[in-house]
This record gives structure tokens, sequence and C-alpha cells, in this order.
């Protein structure tokens, strides 16, 4: 067993990972053939549960964050879009600073785009106002959560790679599908020879208003995550298994044939989670991991 | 011939293409399994180019930027990260402001963290202070940029998905590299059965200190576009072919085996273009498509 910060010093040496900004990273040779298989075999395991994929938008209005309550459960990590003035003398007051990048910094205007915390809020929005049987919908892409001083490559990143399943329609059919979520993770852990275990969990709601949400996410096991090991005692959670109730049909106003609101509930994984937990068990060189050609061929028939 | 804002229509009529923000869309269904194709046959385009692919992050220093005097070329463009201040009280009021995502916006810190306006800088920026004989590599991310007014879905995106193809390396190598792939390119052209065309092109420079580059470029014939058709007589360049001569070289202190600086080239493709001049000459409706499986089967061997 290795260590975290090991692996990612290792990477950083061999010039496999690179760090552009706290907790954003650039990937090549073996650790980014590593994260694209890791990234095919989930893809897998998300189709096999939804039979539509839809591209995520790299954005997101806030106004659909703000319909989901998020500036009162998770405001700490939002980051968002800001551009410089379409106005020539602001423009040209910016090239011609001896210190443009300081310049264009203090003269950029802060748009209401979010870049996304998650991927469910794109489906919440999709589906707003609609009536619908059960639908199960999986999307990939970067998404964007600020930690401050707790950033760090791999383990929490500021921009990271996010694969998510989202299910939407009768409270049955979403517990179901985050249930089957759980085996076909805890399966996935098994096959790549990674000590996984399931915690019942929490999210950091922020505002005392939204934290009454996390003693019923509790009292009712509705969040688990996935802890896989990375060295010196320390677990990452590599997927979470959330099953919202009908607080996403509420708010978006998406109703079941019978007039009810949906309930909702979402599969995530964090790839480079993945791929950090995968290293720290078996080892930055390849030829020291199980043979994942057999692992990824067994996943498939 | 159908025209762009036709197929714009028809797919936002579909659900295939939504909208979250102006040039900023989400697609599903057939329009994108058409661009997943059309990613994948581009992809394989550059693979024969360049041995070598890396995972551009999702973000880039704007001391890079700086470095490569993008602030007198494209300030215009410039599209960055910013988030919420790390601090109880300001988050506090964020959440239980009536307008929060208003209040967020106000509150926001601007960082030095922009959002990548193209995928070259980030191997400007690795190969900074090297020595080394002739290099390529192949990049594919999102890029931002900022067009005000004049952004629309699919033709001119603030966000939109770049495949790049960078070389390094002596002024010959650089040359022969960036006519490979303007054959490359016009064969892809000529076998999704588009009516391409070649043109010399500069880039938009904005400060005077900067335009000089645009007449050395058209002089020279330094960068040439590749113009499909979207109707009504007009055209969008899906690809465009950027001889940088010793520019990023010296900006980066790269140098060849002799010591002298690096000469640039890159041969970037715009997906959505592609996927928007495709379904211009071809419909919107995939069974009057060319057929696809023998087109990217004969590009196969």
């Amino acid at each position: 067993m290795h260590t975290a910060d090991g692996v990612v010093s290792a990477l950083r040496a061999r010039g496999e990972l690179w760090d552009v900004a706290p907790g954003v990273v650039g990937f090549r040779g073996g650790a980014l053939t590593l994260l694209r298989r890791l990234e095919r075999e989930i893809a897998q395991l998300a189709q096999r549960e939804a039979p539509e994929e839809w591209a995520a938008p790299p954005a997101l209005p806030m106004r659909t964050l703000e319909r989901a309550e998020y500036f009162s459960s998770f405001p700490f990590w939002l980051t968002a879009a800001y551009h410089l003035p379409d106005d020539e003398l602001a423009l040209e007051r910016i090239a011609t600073d001896v210190e443009p990048a300081l310049a264009a910094q203090g003269a950029g205007r802060r748009t209401d785009v979010a870049l996304p915390p998650a991927l469910c809020y794109h489906v919440f929005e999709r589906f707003a106002g609609h009536h619908l049987t059960t639908q199960t919908v999986t999307l990939t892409g970067t998404c964007w959560r600020h930690e401050g001083a707790r950033l760090s490559a791999l383990e929490r990143q500021w921009a990271f790679t996010m694969r998510e399943i989202v299910c939407v329609g009768t409270a049955g059919d979403v517990e179901d599908f985050r249930q089957r979520g759980m085996r076909l993770a805890g399966a996935l852990a098994s096959r790549l020879d990674l000590d996984a275990g399931f915690l019942v969990a929490t999210d950091p709601f922020f505002a005392p208003t939204a934290r009454g949400k996390a003693i019923v996410q509790r009292v009712k096991a509705l969040k688990h995550e996935l802890a896989l090991p990375i060295g010196n005692e320390r677990s990452t959670a590599a997927a979470s298994f959330n099953n919202h109730e009908r607080f996403f049909g509420e708010a978006f106003g998406i109703t079941l044939a019978t007039g009810e609101p949906a309930s909702s509930a979402c599969v995530a994984f964090g790839l480079e989670r993945w791929l950090l937990a995968f290293l720290v068990a078996h080892g930055v060189d390849s030829h020291a991991w199980p043979s994942l050609d057999a692992t990824f061929a067994e996943a498939e028939s």
C-alpha cells in the first residue's frame, strides 16, 4: 500500500500529471491511459443502467442552482465564469497594461453562468415541468468545486471529472436504481482489486435552514459513499449514491403520471479519485497492476 | 442544402440540442451520436499525426496567456473563473439573500485562472525552457471564447469542443505537419461529402502593436482555414492550420538542439462546426446521410 502523496509526487516526477492551478491538473502517459480505461469501465457500468447518454453543457445557469436551493446548501463550492467587457477602451487599457493579467482580472464582468458543481442539475432542468415515467440518464463532464486550502491533486480537485447516472421516477424505482448502483460500484472495486467499504454519509449543507436535510439523510440512510483506501489509514469517497426523495421533483415541478412529484436518485463517480485509489493500491508501475485486460473483458461479458 | 438556423431550430425542436446560456449547449439523441462519430473520426486523424495524446487541464493560468502576449492579441475572448469567498459571514449573506444568485455574483472573487481559449497554450507551457527535437501532441477539450452578441449555437459558441494537434520543432517539420494537416482535413471533408474550401486567413489581433502579426500572416500565408458551407452562401471555419514560426518558441524559451528557438504550428478542429456543416449539407434525418459506417470504416483502413 502506497500513499496518496507518494503517488501524486511520482506522477509529477514522471511528467504524467501536472498542476496548472490548485486542484486543476493535466494528464499524459501511463496515468492518462489508466484514467481513460477507468472512464470506459465506469461508462459501461453507467450504460447498463441508463439507456440514454447526454452531453452535459459545460456551464449551468445560476437560476437552475437557485431553484435547487444550492445557495443555502453548498455556496462555498460555487465557481462561475467572468469575461472581459465588450468595450474597446477597457480592452485597450488591459492590452497596454504592464501587468495585463492583473488588469484583466480587475476589469472582468462576473456572469450568472456557473461551472457545474454536479451534472444532475442539467437533468432536473431539462425535465422541469414534465410529466414522466421513470427515466434514467447518464452524463459525464468536468465539475467544479472550490474547496480553498483543502484542494489537492487527484484527491480533492477544484475541477474534476464526474460520471453521473440520474434516475427520476417513482420512489420505488429510484431507490432500486440506487441500490443497483451500489452493487455495481462495489463489484467494480472488487474487479479492480480495491478494498471498498460503504458508509452512510451526509452532504455538507451550509445554512442552518438546510442542515435539517443532513439529519434526514442520516436517519433515513439516503446517502451512501463508496470509500476506497488511499494510504495512511485514510480513504476517499470515490462514488456516492444519493436518494433525493421528492426534493428535486418538487423544486423543478417534475411529476409522475399520478400527478405526484417525482422522486430522484443519482449515482456519481469521481474519476480522479478512482485513479488515485487504484495507484495507491497497486503502485504507479503498470507491470505490478492486476491484469486490466482480463478485468475489463470480464466486465463486458 | 439546408440553413444553419434551420438545423439549429430543428435540433432544438427535437430536444437534441438545448441552450443553457448564449453559445453554451447540451446534446442528446441523434445529434449527440453524430457529434461523437465526428469526434472519433477527427481523433483518429489526429492520432495518425501525433503519437502522444494529453488530457488538457480544464483551465489555464493567466500568466501563461500573458507570456503568449494573449492580452494584446485576443483579450475580448477571455473567460475566467470566479469563486465565492471562503468567509462564513459572506456566504451566510448569500445563503439568506432573497436573490442568492445575484448576491453570489456580486460577492464573487475573480481569479487568475482562465478557461482555455485554445489548447496549444498547454503544450507551450509544458515545453517551456526545454531543448527538444520535433514533437507532436494532440489534445481535446472545451475551449471558451466570449463573442458577445455574435454568439450562436453550433456556429459560434462561447464554450466549444476543440481537437487540436500541436507540432513544436524545426521550421521545416512544423510547416510539413501543417500541410499534411490540411490534406487530411480536406480528405475528411470529402469523405463526409462536404464541399470544403481552403482560405488564407488572419487572426483578429486586437492591439495596434499586435496587428503587424496579421499582416505577416497574410503575406506569408501562415494561417489557412477550412471553410464548410452552412447555407445562405455562408461558410464556417471548421478547422484552422497555423504556422506560428518562432513566436511561441521565443516566448516560452523552447529551443532546438542547435540552441535556436523552436518553431511551432497547430491544426485545430471546431467540433460543433463540423456537426453544423454536416447537418446543413445532409439534413437532420439520419436516413438521408451518406453511409457513415462505410465512411468511417474506409478512414480506418
